[in-house]
This record gives structure tokens, sequence and C-alpha cells, in this order.
């Protein structure tokens, strides 16, 4: 198999939109990350579901766990509601990430090695024009290797 | 809410298990990572899922793509196989793994800021005797947050 053959249309995102929006559209596909694309369609970053969430959560909770723990609960359920108009490009982190990519015609094994090297749940498939044509998520990688026969 | 209030029972793995059945077992739990437990169920370790996958793919692919593209398609769907009776325990990383867990009355503040600050997109919830008592997934604190009214 060749990751075109796996591969699925995943909704996408560009810098300019909120962070609200970007978290909203990776749960509502239930997605592992989400594919950030410039206005050509080409992805610019993939991120990890992880990472997502990270634009999400005000810097300082991250790094302060007692300060997290001190906010009420009723307030935490609701800490979302300070990103006000954050955009994705506004929260992205300073230094270059790397983009987590393969051609078409890449094999499973190439797949699940770059997952594994660059600890991402999600590939962008780009086709000849370097446009997205879809992306691969962990669980369709794995469930495609059981196809084949893992761990009989 | 609280984390027990969204917490989910998950399969867990021991270090003896074989590789091969830790990446069955999340794959058809369709978990985003494997929490492996001691033998009294306590929380050992909790893998995100690009390591759990990472376990699987020999490592002279994971540093060398041009010696992953040089493997045909055939072989290349059925690399697992090489895994042999290599368990979990034999494939650990050496340095120390910071144990991602959480106690049950967390709020769901604490526990994106500990998804987001670890890159664990799945969190184990200990009880008051040290053992698990479920999981948190990415995917199920978002809908838990757009329940709360994220993004509106």
């Amino acid at each position: 198999m060749q990751v075109k053959d796996i591969a699925v249309h995943v909704p996408t995102v560009t810098v300019t939109d909120p962070v609200a929006k970007a978290v909203r559209v990776m749960a509502v596909a239930r997605l592992p990350g989400l594919v950030v694309v410039d206005n050509h369609g080409r992805p610019r970053i993939v991120l990890p579901g992880t990472q997502v969430l990270r634009l999400a959560v005000p810097g300082s909770y991250q790094e302060d766990p007692a300060l997290a723990r001190a906010v009420d609960e009723d307030h935490a359920d609701r800490f979302w509601q300070e990103l006000g108009d954050l955009t994705v490009g506004d929260c992205l982190p300073r230094q270059p990430v790397k983009l987590v990519t393969v051609p078409e015609n890449a094999t499973l094994l190439e797949a699940a090695a770059l997952m594994a090297r660059l600890h991402s749940p999600l590939l962008a498939v780009i086709g000849r024009d370097g446009t997205l044509s879809g992306a691969i998520t962990l669980d369709r990688l794995l469930t495609s290797l059981a196809l084949a026969g893992f761990g009989d």
C-alpha cells in the first residue's frame, strides 16, 4: 500500500483563523492534529493535537500547575474564553516547526517511521503540485497495518 | 467538572507484554496512547500513540528515511513482523519518562494544561490508593469543553 491508498480528506485552517475555530475544527472532525495551509492550499505546518490545545491554554497555566490548581471548577471549565480574538498565527511557536509531509507514493513504513520520529499522529500528504491531497492519522495507519495482519 | 466526571475505562499493558500486543490494544480501543501499569495496577508510564508506534518501528528506519524508502511496498506493509518477541519493557526509552497522571479531583483546566505541557494526548487518572481509576483522552477533553460552550 501507498499513503495515497489510505489518505483521508481533512478540514484545514490558516494562520488567520481564530484559535477557538482551530480547536473546534479538530474536535468536530475528531482529528489527532491539524494541518495549517497557506492561501494556495499548500501545507505550512502540521500541529499534533496537544499542540493545538497548547494554543488554547494560556501559557501561565501551562507553566505553573499551582496556578491552574487555584482556579475554581466553574472557571476552569471556561478557561478558553480568555482566548478572545487570538489567531492560530499569533500562538504558533517562534522556532521553526518541522513540516510533517509525505508524498503520495510513500509506503506505510515510511509514514510510520516519520510519525514515530517526529512525534506527530497526523501527516499531510502532498500531491505533485505541492498542495494538500489528504492526510494520514495514526489511527488510520494502525488500522491499515492491522488489515495487512499486524500482530497475527 | 472534575476529571473523574469525564474519565473513561481504558485497557492497559505491562512491561512484559509483547510490543505487537500493545499496538493492537491501542488500535482496537482507538486510543491516542497507552497506559503501562505495574503488577499492582499502578500507572508506571503513559505513552503517547506516536511513541507506542516508535516501539514497533525498527530504529534503523526511524533514523534513516532513505533506508525506509528503499524497502519495497509489500515488505513495507509488514515491517512489524520484524518485532519478534520484543516486549514493551525491551523498547522503552532509557531516560526516565515523566508520568502523566492527574488526581480524580483535578479540573479540566489542569488536565488541559498538563496535556499541552507534556505533549500527551492521554492522561492517567489515579485514585487515592495510587491505582489507575481511568483515563482522559484529548478527544474526550475537547468534547467536554465543547459541551461547556467552547468556541461559542
